[in-house]
Order: C-alpha cells, then sequence, then structure tokens
C-alpha cells in the first residue's frame, strides 16, 4: 500500500537514527515528533527539541512526562539559531532530523516558519549529519505563506550537489487542500 | 538509505503483486520488467508485455527465453490497445502493471510513448485493477517530448478521485539530466 506521508516520513528516520545518537526536532509543534525521536534514540541518546511557541513547549513537555521521558531538551528558540545547542560532541555526528513545516496545529495560523531560518537549521544539521543520516521535512503548504516556503525549499534543494546528498520528494498529487509532502535530504 | 527510483518501483509491486495473478509490462523495452513481472506472478500467474517495437519484442524474448520464462505473452502493439488482449478473466482482475515512459534505450530516440496513448491504457488497466493494485509509471523525460509526456501525465493523474485512486509521486530533485521519477497510481 502507498504510504501515506507521516509513515513515510518516521519509516526514513527509523531506518537511519540508532539508539544512543543525538537527534533534532527543529518543530516540536504538539509533541509528537519529539516523543516518536526520543524512542528511537533511547535512553543513551539525545533529541533537542526547538520551537519558537511557549504552548508548544509546554504541549511537548506534557506530552514528554506522561510518557516519562527524559532524553529531550526543549529549546524555545527559532531552529535557525541551532549551533548555539549544539555542544562540542554533537557537533561532530548528528543522527537525524525532523521539521514540520507550517503552522501548530490549533494554535495562531500567522505564525508560520519561514524559508530563510528553515533553510539555515537545515545547513548547519547537514553539516554535522553522519554520513547515511536523514533530514525529513514535512511541508504544509496550503496556508499563507506555505507556496512561497515550498517554492523556496524546493529551489535551493534542488541545487543540492549530489555528489554529497541525496533529495527525495515524495507525496500524494491528487489530494484536496494542499496536503503535506516530503522532502528528504540524504548525506552520503 | 533513500530508495533508487527503480528499486521503489519494482518494490511497490513486489508489496502489491501475488503468484497467479495477470500484469502488465506496457513497454516491455530490453525485457528486465518482463522479467521481474514474470517471477512475481509465478507460474501460475501471466504477463502481458506490450511494445511498438520488433527490437524490443526480440530483446524481451531472448531474455525471457534465456530464463526459461513461459508465462509471458509478447505482443508488438501499442499498449493503449490493451483492451482487445484481455481475455474475460483477466478483465476482472489485474494485479498491475509498470511502464516505462520515453524512448528505447540504445534505439531510436525518435520512437517515444506519447501521453494519449500512455493515458489511455492507464484508464483501461485502472478499470480492472484489484482493489490495492499499483500502476507504476517510471517517467523519463529527458529527451524531446518528454516534458510535454510529463506535464500532460502530472495534470491528468492530479484530477484523478481520491476516492478512488491514490497517486503518489516519487523521485530525486537534485539530480542532473533529468534522471526519472516514479508515479504510482493504487486503486482504493
Amino acid at each position: 500500500m502507498l504510504k501515506r506521508v507521516i509513515a513515510y516520513a518516521h519509516e526514513l528516520l527509523e531506518n537511519s537514527v540508532k539508539p544512543g545518537e543525538t537527534v533534532i526536532d527543529g518543530t516540536c509543534g504538539n509533541g509528537n515528533d519529539s516523543l516518536f525521536l526520543s524512542n528511537l534514540v533511547g535512553s543513551d541518546g539525545n533529541v533537542l527539541a526547538f520551537d519558537i511557541q511557549e504552548q508548544a513547549i509546554n504541549n511537548t513537555r506534557k506530552l514528554l512526562e506522561n510518557e516519562a521521558k527524559n532524553n529531550v531538551t526543549l529549546i524555545q528558540e527559532s531552529h535557525h539559531k541551532i549551533l548555539e545547542y549544539l555542544n562540542e560532541d554533537q557537533r561532530e555526528r548528528i543522527g537525524g532530523a525532523i521539521f514540520n513545516l507550517g503552522y501548530l496545529p490549533g494554535s495562531d495560523k500567522e505564525i508560520i516558519t519561514k524559508p530563510e531560518s528553515t533553510i539555515s537549521a537545515i545547513e548547519v544539521i547537514g553539516s554535522f549529519l553522519k554520513p547515511g543520516g536523514i533530514i525529513v521535512l514535512v511541508v504544509y503548504h496550503g496556508h499563507p505563506g506555505g507556496e512561497l516556503e515550498k517554492e523556496e525549499l524546493l529551489n535551493h534543494l534542488g541545487k543540492y550537489d549530489q555528489k554529497k546528498f541525496n533529495v527525495v520528494r515524495y507525496g500524494f498529487i491528487n489530494q484536496k487542500n494542499s496536503p503535506p509532502f516530503v522532502l528528504a535530504i540524504e548525506k552520503k
């Protein structure tokens, strides 16, 4: 069966992230991906989870507490400042990352991810990503500003050197209401 | 690891085609997909393999003879005439199909698949496809005429009723020389 977009995004990380690694949730939102990553890296691993919104940080904290997870560091900050939050070891090797691009479901639709900060975060993570590691972007683009971010990302990632990275696009083309699609960046 | 396009195309069929089924190779070319499908459906199944070029039919016949396969019917005809070649049973249930769109590698680049006949073949197969069955299109589009076929297919399949079909696009976006991508049509 053709995989749903979220299932495909998670499968890519399940197949590439190993226990004990440091991984990034670029947009923790309601915490589902932070919890998913927390389980993947296990008690010896670390998740750095970013979000600019207090509501997102609080929702994620609550979810993780309910699941008794203590390997996630919540950072209320734009993901483009990620470099400041990586220690020496983490700068050597990041296991993977996920971003949900768009707005926080159930919140203010005017607070959205922006192409320049998204791209900036991807560049930093890409430089520290392990060979075979994957950055997964789940691109929601039905909201105002979403189409611009989508186009800038496609344009930017389409120019990535194919000797250094593979970039795949995966998504359904016959669904109404601009469903999200996946952009996956794999380091060679 | 992010799957190559051909590996992804084959995986979709491996996961949906069952032994004993009738399946379609819409463009047998040099016979690789016919052989692949022949193995999937086994000795109780059937492969109908179409190509308009004698060279393709001959190449495929040779490959299948070398592999001692006798469950493939080679048909030198455009795939848009497929309906004429389906018997009553086959009209009830097709297990899956694959098309390589473009020109026959190593042959005349002016003999190419055309959007209207490709779409016509897809419509027929789609109407007889089993629920959960998949039509896989590997879209080569770097040749003259290729861009047109790509755009017409995307436009046509993008309008498929999402209650009846899922249509996925999968491909690398940062490779030189217009690499092929996959369009996969799954019947619900």
